[in-house]
């Protein structure tokens, strides 16, 4: 849309857009990477419970330090870490943005790979942080000596890599993680929104967090938790990391609804879990159906699948929103991205998909 | 603290301390504006039982716009306003950034009038924003002329005015408000936090909307709706201006929990509202009491009351503390600030002055 020119945007922003998928009401949404199972009635029960325990001190300000909910993420995660090493904020964009906020801004460089999340930009340019972008290689792996030749040369404040990656879903090997962080000379974040659903064998960087204090690892609530309307990331890193976000944090920024309700959520997570692998074994099938199909498919870690090639994905896309199917139009050019949702979603999913590209 | 060296913090962050006040745990507190009366066992069970409805939907990701929920604020405040010129967020804090962000930043100058709200020069630090203060009278009211004088010489994008004034309580004539957006070449932030709380007859800036386009009045939640725990801060201004803050927020910025909550205060603005009248009767009292006791009182209009002079402010507020009464040493030097507690709260408060400051 065009805005009025007396509105005193930045020139930067006045010809941008809001960010966001494009919001369809079809019976199978297959397109946000939202975890498709609710929480159990006795769950919801719970979370509402909490809430209504806490609104009785709603006219107080909330526990500004959110204390209490960082030390149940803090045990949640394991690996030996305190509420002190956590860190809180409405949705891992906010955690980013204090990211970028307090080591990112005028005069500094943040550095990426692509094809990657495609939010980073925006928070890079909402920070006004310099943003550089490293490619991946064909099959979405990192190409390490490239990604270290850029680090070196750029001398970038902020890396974010992203393991396992969106919209790609490939997931890191720390020997690749360590390397970057050898070359970096400021922090590193590996964005482990998906991390719950890798692979067997597949390890997290908060096992290298004890021996590199310029690390920083992101999570969620929103994919594995089933938590994406509850708005709580969380990072993971040094005590002194977690004290400079402080500075940058809006006062209050968490509410005490928040922090209730992902508090109970927390106190539920061998339920929110176990559906988990339930996803897990869905998006192996998956892509296994894919590949049989003689599509190419891209090796996930996530809860989604990144498939192709099309010679016209929007056409692809737009035939199976037709059919009450919404995935998403993301990623390099010729490929789709499909968020792992039921059985039943799966099925409708792969006859619209044989019907619309018959191969 | 001092910060280690290796944290890659920004210069200007690195010896700052995270903003809030100090956390102290006594009888009485009045230090935050708090409203001491919180929702009623029907009102915390309304706000339960909505986000229980919510949670059974957490795992999808809230409506990203809120608008059922910019339907309700807009209804509140009246005024003529719609949905559509009507923003939420979490917090008027997380309203005042986003105004920076997509109206200030780098190369563009904010302007406000101290002694006002600590916060604002953080917010314009986090936004790289030029910041520059202007002086109230030693009445606290606003010096019209060298307010305007200010305002054609900096050319500022972006000018807050606080109505009522925090912390001193000091409403605006909209004479005043009026003169200012004549002479500001950007947008002007009217900050009507308190305005709940304005004496009979004390207008509001949300009259100016219909032919003011470059007017944003925020508001908050916090205070009148004794929601300070739900953090829900909104602003009204013209549609253009609203659409240009969807580019700089973060997507799903405002979680489901957040916005079934606040729709449930909402529901109960009379009951809410009600408490309103008592804390502005209070609050004249204590002004009156205060005058008696031979303290100098600023006018307030808000739920708090600016009062002084203590040649040694410290010394008054420690001693304050030492007797279970936490208020807030902010201001010009030589004042103090109480917030509106209730009758039984205030008599410990007169109980504790007296002692402490005998005249």
């Amino acid at each position: 849309m065009s805005r009025p020119d007396w509105v005193p945007l930045r020139d930067e922003l006045r010809d941008a857009e809001p960010y966001g998928a494009p919001q369809i009401d079809v019976p199978v949404r297959l397109n946000t990477n939202e975890n498709p199972y609710g929480p159990s009635a006795e769950t919801a029960d719970d979370i509402a419970r909490a809430v209504g325990e806490a609104a009785v001190d709603l006219n107080r300000y909330p526990d500004r330090e959110a204390r209490e909910l960082r030390e149940g993420l803090a045990a949640y995660l394991g690996h030996g870490l305190t509420a002190d090493q956590v860190w809180a904020a409405n949705g891992s964009n906010e955690v980013m943005q204090q990211v970028l906020q307090a080591f990112g801004g005028p005069g500094r460089t943040a550095v990426s790979f692509a094809p990657t999340y495609s939010m980073y930009p925006e928070y890079a340019r909402n920070t006004h942080t310099r943003w550089v972008t490293g490619r991946r290689r064909d099959d979405f792996e990192l190409d390490l000596d490239a990604a270290t030749a850029l680090v070196a040369q750029e001398q970038p404040e902020v890396v974010i890599l992203t393991s396992p990656n969106n919209p790609t879903g490939t997931a890191l090997p720390l020997e690749q993680v360590r390397a970057v962080l050898d070359v970096a000379p400021g922090v590193v974040v590996v964005d482990e929104a998906y991390a719950e659903f890798r692979r067997a064998g597949t390890p997290t960087a908060l096992e290298l967090l004890p021996d590199h204090p310029r690390l920083l690892v992101t999570r969620t609530m929103s994919k594995a938790f089933a938590f994406a309307g509850g708005r709580l990331g969380y990072v993971a890193a040094d005590a002194a990391i977690v004290d400079a976000l402080r500075i940058v944090r809006l006062p209050y920024h968490l509410s005490s609804v928040s922090q209730a309700a992902a508090l109970a959520a927390l106190r539920h997570a061998d339920e929110l879990l176990a559906r988990v692998d339930d996803l897990r074994a869905t998006r192996d099938e998956t892509a296994t159906w894919l590949t049989g199909q003689g599509y190419e498919v891209a090796a996930s870690d996530a809860n989604f699948v990144l498939f192709g090639r099309f010679a016209d994905r929007h056409a692809v896309w737009q035939a199976l929103v037709d059919r009450g199917v919404l995935i998403r139009e993301t990623g390099p050019d010729g490929w789709l991205r499909v968020s792992i949702g039921t059985p039943a979603e799966m099925s409708t999913f792969r006859t619209a998909l044989k019907e619309v590209d018959p191969r």
